[in-house]
């Protein structure tokens, strides 16, 4: 099975530097977490993107890596969440027809940011989403963005870890998992630029499937109803084959969190960095808060910002 | 009178580089406001910054222009807000002590926070406060740094111009106007850069002592009482002599917006650019969303970001 390589995120990233404008990749800054860790901790505030989450790089990168006659022909994302988002931003970016398949049950705000960025929304019973999808591409000759079980998804991902080395010698590089995309393309590129880093994947307790297949090393499914128990609900997919071969190759260690780690997370980086995360985008932070961690400067990657004002509003008053 | 020139905002941009590490200026990127306005808006997130506020660029420049044994004998600062927090960390950057005078009456979390960065912290009656900085001063041959009244702090506030035209081809800024440091850099920067580009201050309603006067053509003073009803607390203060002159040379106009604006203007900026601003901080945007500005490529400076938590909270849930 072939792996991205660390010329694949280089050309990754300059694919997507060739899109300006609003709808251009942020080149995002590390900010200092300072005042109360007794080692340094930078965070890579992905929330800070177009979307709020690190997939536009993947996405961008897809779209920008197909054929132009195929683009043409539109893509294809199901979710609801900000893999959709991102799909969606970037067929608009490149002036292509999206399509984003959605469960009936999406709640309404979802659905009408991806219609708000141009999108054409598909709401199905969630068990037809992938037939769906898949019926869509065929009648159109449309494209099927996944993800993350894919090349040119982690290549786009993987610019992040691109910028942090450039930006930091960095000794320990902490991403948050859930299918692997990120955490994929992020340990490629810090491998080939950060040889002796440590490169550490978080989950939550409650789904902790990716921890417990890289410690076997074979992939370990946990049912769904257990993944879903957590409140980190962008972290509820596990690895594909694709991106597990990455994480056994590349990959130091998966810790996990709790739940009032991750929600204490949101809050300290809304005090302390300034920036509004999800939950499934601190966890990262949480570990750095509160696990013993390889010794050195560390980035912690904090993936997305989609989170409901209301809800933030309950871990900032909850909290001290 | 001599105003600060491009030549020196481009030498506070050299001297601010070579400080390093996480007390370093963070290189903030221009993030897009997307999805409802007709105007392309950016936002210069400011808040980002280590203090939380554009702040520490002016101290960086300041302190690192005096000459090593001037700067050996230490700073001095009297506020207990950004500025403060910011004198305080270019000290601890630089290795020189900081003295911080305060009010009695000064929240315990603002004296807190000075001391964490390292500083002596001397808490006197309010009208006490500038002979007592004056007193120390002179005792220990440390220097002032005023938080706008002087040529490095503006020259150094003007990198934030410098950047937002290395990064855009801006047609209009929109800056927050306290002192009118911030704003007199800025203009600096783009009238030198972007010479068309059109440079819009801003003020609450409550404290427009600053739109009167430029729109006077001199310093017309508001009692203290009146400009301290604005909840955007960072923007209380009152042009000098010197940064009005540069108001009077550089900038086109300065708007005013309401305090119902700019609750409204923190709950979007978390909501949509996912960052966490203060309401001095989100004036800027608040002119963007509810004021007719010059058309063009807009960017907004989000100056600051230390707000209570329990207040975003509050701001979060009263909105839609």
């Amino acid at each position: 099975m072939d792996l991205v390589t660390p010329q694949d995120v280089e050309a990754a990233q300059r694919r997507i530097s060739t899109v300006a404008g609003p709808s251009a990749v942020v080149r995002t800054p590390l900010l200092p977490l300072i005042g109360i860790e007794d080692r340094e901790i930078w965070v890579k505030p992905e929330n800070l993107q177009p979307t709020g989450a690190f997939k536009i790089r993947g996405a961008l990168n897809a779209i920008a890596a197909l054929p132009e006659p195929v683009r043409a022909r539109g893509v294809v994302a199901y979710s609801s969440g900000n893999h959709a988002r991102a799909v969606a931003h970037a067929a608009h970016a490149f002036g292509v027809p999206a399509t984003v398949v959605v469960p009936h049950t999406a709640p309404a705000a979802k659905i009408a940011a991806a219609r708000e960025l141009g999108a054409e929304v598909v709401a199905v019973d969630v068990a037809d989403r992938e037939s769906t999808a898949q019926r869509i591409t065929a009648e159109r000759g449309a494209t099927l963005v996944p993800p993350f079980d894919d090349l040119a998804v982690i290549a786009g991902q993987g610019t992040v870890g691109l910028e942090i080395a450039a930006d930091l010698e960095v000794d320990v590089v902490v991403v948050p998992v859930s299918g692997g995309g990120l955490l994929s393309g992020v340990a490629t590129a810090i491998r080939a630029r950060r040889p002796a880093a440590k490169i550490i994947g978080v989950e939550p307790e409650l789904a902790a499937d990716a921890r417990e297949s890289l410690h076997a090393g074979r992939r370990v499914s946990w049912p769904i109803e257990l993944r879903t128990r957590t409140g980190a609900d962008g972290l509820t997919a596990q690895p594909s084959e694709l991106t597990f071969r990455h994480l056994l190759d590349r990959v130091d260690d998966i810790v996990t969190v709790s739940e009032a780690e991750i929600d204490a997370a949101v809050a300290h980086l809304a005090r302390r960095a300034r920036i509004v995360a999800e939950r499934s985008g601190a966890v990262s932070v949480a570990a750095c808060l509160h696990r013993r961690l390889p010794p050195g400067r560390t980035v912690a990657v904090v993936s997305g910002g989609n989170i409901d004002a209301g809800e933030l509003a309950n871990l900032l008053t909850s909290e001290g």
